[in-house]
């Protein structure tokens, strides 16, 4: 087999076989297929599409270059979750404890990302003495004994879709439906998960800005996912504004906590509610993902989710005060308010304008390997459809000097729209896609 | 300007500007385009397409990448002509001392070339003695003298048409007609003619295989010359057969030097004719391209051009004898015939057998940089529309040795086709495309 001929044969619009399609992946990684060849293939990829059959193919491929987790000793179901990421998604920290308290089991090898804010590793980090470096024996001992553990990765898992994704990014062949979805779903299926919740933001603030476009890609997820055996569900989430009011690494760490103690922001908290019900309700632990989601929020009513998080960053080396005491975590040395400048309805706060503004106060990466700052970000003080008097703060800037803060409040601004009469809210949720062998 | 931004604006079908094509070729001579991006932009290119103004900036961009010639002080109107290449087209052995004769200089810089038989320069060079690396002043001084000189290249000729060549190569980029057609053009322009005759060929032996898309690629070939100022005239010609009868590097120098006796094969001395005949009307040495032709066919009878021809292969080191003595060219040990299994008309030779098969035999690279064996090859005995005895030798295979020749004749076989009745044979000329200039 040749290279150029598969790369021929996919710019002609041909369907590729599986063993084609493994020869490009494989030989990514061999060194027998050269990074302009497989950029060439991307972006022919890109163009013609892929098939169901081909992106399944290239899914089982990617999971198949490196390590395949298998962690059927812990549960009959393990259920992990992902989200295609947005602006003050800080979900898994209050989801994983949430779901752990109630019997699932969570082994979760995260990522420090790039964008808006850091990832979750970041924002655990923010947890003075919290270790995401955790070995592989480590790791399974954490999660053995509390049921409970979120590292960096202790294994390779999906090798050949690292080198694609970085190959991808500086070739513009990242946005192709194919390609996300196959990205993502071979991570999570090397990681040994038996099922999957997905969390697709859909808006300004994430990758799908469309209620259409993540509908699309959420559907091809599931059809990958059921492809491989699995079951998963894909909720559509909103992302027109953020997802809570806090923004940045030690603030998304401190709303996440507070949620924790029954008194997250109202959207945020139905939010984790919601994902930890579907988790619940695939890993057999709820007859329904409503009546999953009514657990969840009775247990984090009653504290139960609060103490398995105590528990959790215990095991893990951090300060488990933090949970009672929110001043352990960094601050920044500034905090400005920003006003309104009239009266009226909140109509917009931009998700894209806040995150990009958090990244420029220090709180996310624009490249991979640079130093963020975890005090730094904003929390926004209202809603879209929230009533507004003038000279209300509208958010807060936590800064780490005066220029920044300035610089912060001009973009902000650009963001925000106020309206003279009540504007209909974007709905939390903009659907539900599951796999057919959900009841 | 960013290399991601460029890439991502033709992926999306958008025409890009002059700066954002000059950057991407400009880049990927210093390195700040990396080959993997230039090779997502080139898929991108040959799916989306370019138009005029896009392809003609491109062109411009690989010509001011390098050197450009300046030929003007050699005569009022330099000619220069390129073939798009075939099977046995050793058609510059002829033309070139031609039209000297006729008094319109030929300073041509060529190359080995990949394909069916090896290049100009590998068929020179079996000619014993002749050099075809001269320097600089030797060129000039060559063509100042004699007024012809062939040799490699003594410049530095677009170089990122190189780089970019390299690439498509080998990630399935090559068939885009604004990249082939940028291709030749940024050559030719930085050879420093003022007008061209272009040979497109068309057929089985030929990368344009319909008269559609061999005139496709003609206007636009014409339309980048007449935009940057140029005379040019595409002719379109057959390849559906070999050109001539002889196909390998000495059996094609044999027949360039039968011709200039007068003594060709009859569509061969024709085409000779017709180039030669364009080139000089676009000189201004005639006053149109059938009196031209006339005037080369004049010249090739009364052996004018055959004397130019010995003074020219003299002036360049080579054995001026071989004008008169073939046996001087190279000659492979076996030679065998190929007999007609049935009666009837000759139907089809097809040119892509015939040429595949003289690799195989040895005559072509399939890489750059190949040993070739210049001795070997295949000499057609038949034309399409002869009438054919049983018996008859079809043509006549010249190999190294017996196993190379047997396996020569069981894949010649299956280019050939015997019909019962007289076929219509294809036309020489398919058509002919001129600058808006020419009167």
């Amino acid at each position: 087999m040749r290279a150029t001929d598969v790369i021929a044969k996919k710019r002609d619009g041909y369907e590729l076989s599986g063993s084609e399609i493994r020869f490009m992946v494989d030989g990514l990684l061999s060194g027998e297929v050269a990074d302009y060849q497989m950029a060439a293939w991307l972006m022919a990829v890109l163009l013609r599409g892929m098939t169901d059959r081909e992106t399944h193919d290239l899914t089982r491929a990617m999971v198949e270059s490196g390590e395949v987790l298998d962690l059927s000793d812990l549960a009959p179901v393990v259920v992990d979750k992902h989200s295609t990421g947005g602006v003050g998604d800080k979900t898994t920290l209050v989801v994983a404890p949430l779901v752990a308290a109630a019997g699932l089991p969570v082994a979760k090898m995260s990522g420090r990302g790039l964008g808006y804010s850091g990832g979750t590793l970041d924002k655990l980090e923010a947890i003075p003495g919290y270790d995401v470096n955790l070995d592989r024996e480590r790791f399974m001992a954490c999660v053995r004994e509390h049921g409970i553990v979120v590292s960096g990765q202790t294994a390779d898992l999906a090798p050949a879709d690292g080198l694609l994704y970085a190959l991808r990014d500086v070739t513009a062949t990242v946005p192709s439906m194919p390609l996300i979805a196959s990205s993502i779903m071979s991570k999570k299926l090397a990681a040994g998960a038996d099922a999957l919740v997905l969390d697709v933001k859909v808006g300004r603030g994430a990758f799908m800005e469309t209620p259409e476009e993540a509908r699309e890609l959420a559907e091809l997820m599931v059809r990958i996912g059921e492809a491989a055996g699995k079951r998963v569900t894909a909720l559509l989430s909103d992302m027109s504004q953020p997802l809570g009011c806090a923004v940045g690494n030690a603030l998304e760490t401190r709303e996440a906590i507070e949620t924790l103690h029954g008194k997250g922001p109202q959207d945020f908290s139905q939010h984790c509610a919601r994902v930890a019900g579907e988790m619940l309700y695939l890993g057999e632990l709820a007859d329904s993902p409503e009546a999953g989601a009514r657990r969840a929020d009775a247990m984090l009513a009653d504290g139960t989710a609060r103490q398995k998080f105590t528990e959790w960053i215990s095991a893990q080396g951090g300060d488990p005060r933090v949970a009672e005491d929110l001043s352990l975590l960094p601050q920044a040395p500034l905090v400005r308010s920003l006003p309104a400048p009239i009266a009226g309805y909140l109509a917009a706060m931009d998700a894209r304008t806040v995150g990009l503004t958090a990244v420029e106060l220090g709180a996310g990466r624009q490249k991979k390997g640079e130093a963020i700052d975890l005090s730094v970000g904003i929390v926004v003080r209202k809603k879209v459809g929230d009533p507004i008097a003038q000279g209300e703060p509208l958010l807060e800037i936590h800064a780490r000097d005066e220029a920044t803060a300035e610089a912060a409040a001009r973009r902000l601004h650009e963001g925000i729209e106020i309206a003279d009469a009540a504007p209909q809210p974007p709905p939390h949720l903009w659907g539900v896609v599951r796999s057919r062998d959900q009841g």
